[in-house]
């Protein structure tokens, strides 16, 4: 998932992991916050920085879905190039674009990030004084100031069957 | 696996790899090279920099381990506290100390770097100018000079039967 900070990503992450899990799924999700402590701290916010932080981010999750697990990765990952360059590593890959207006994500300003952004105190934050690029075609886009974070899990996983990454739930149904 | 450069992890974790495998099970070789490559670009060879390596290594095969992937991981991995730290955080844990004497490791020399560190031309060389803390109670011990790479990797795959990580080869045969 890519998106500006407060768009949803990590609501929409949680939702697509509960109803992955009570198919029977094997989830692991590589949250933006949880990543940076994890695998690179030290990293900054420089688009150099930014970009090595998200090709850390696609070979981790690499590892994890061609092993069958479903990686949700849920960072704001701000630049189309590196996007695409882990697109193309990345045996099993759905990009989605959590697409909410500029002006809903600070309004909601779930971690008081953009109140500091406006203020001068944080240098370089996505979508006040550093760039967002947004995904050309992704494979789903989650509109999530107009729909719920259920609409929007359900047309992750139906990308997912789309692309044979998940059995449907018919065939699941007929499984059991 | 935990041991100096040359000492043998990578071969053994090739060969250990391989004997998974034809068990049906999930492995990843999380070798101390390809993990420098995507993983830890940037890091040097301080203690600092490379307990941080040793932690995201760790950090990444829980990831894969408590979703049934056997991690193997192949890092010279120095120092006792950041393995004890790994092995604290880590759901499934066998820690290996692939031994061969320095003389043996040195001899050997696969990369050239022991002759570099000799002359100077590589600073901070683990056994040469940088310290190695042998484990004080692994699960397995490989002694590469004295023992076959079966015979590494046959110990290897007993203890992660002992320890109930993987089916034991008796399981196996009664399930086929």
């Amino acid at each position: 998932m890519t998106g500006l900070s407060g768009s949803g990503k990590t609501t929409i992450a949680k939702e697509l992991e509960k109803r992955l899990r009570e198919r029977g799924l094997k989830v692991e999700i590589l949250d933006g916050d949880i990543v940076r402590t994890n695998l690179s701290k030290g990293l900054g916010f420089s688009k150099e920085d930014r970009d090595t932080n998200i090709s850390r981010i696609g070979f981790v999750a690499n590892l994890l879905s061609r092993n069958g697990v479903v990686a949700i990765t849920a960072a704001i990952s701000p630049y189309r190039s590196v996007r695409d360059a882990v697109r193309e590593q990345t045996e099993r890959f759905v990009e989605v674009f959590v697409d909410a207006p500029l002006e809903v994500c600070e309004s909601r300003d779930v971690k008081g990030m953009y109140a500091k952004a406006r203020a001068g105190e944080i240098k370089g934050f996505t979508g006040i004084d550093d760039p967002y690029e947004e995904p050309l075609a992704p494979e789903v886009v989650c509109k999530t100031a107009a729909e719920t974070v259920s609409e929007s899990a359900s047309k992750i996983l139906a990308a997912l069957e789309r692309g044979g990454y998940i059995p449907s739930s018919a065939e699941q149904a007929a499984a059991v």
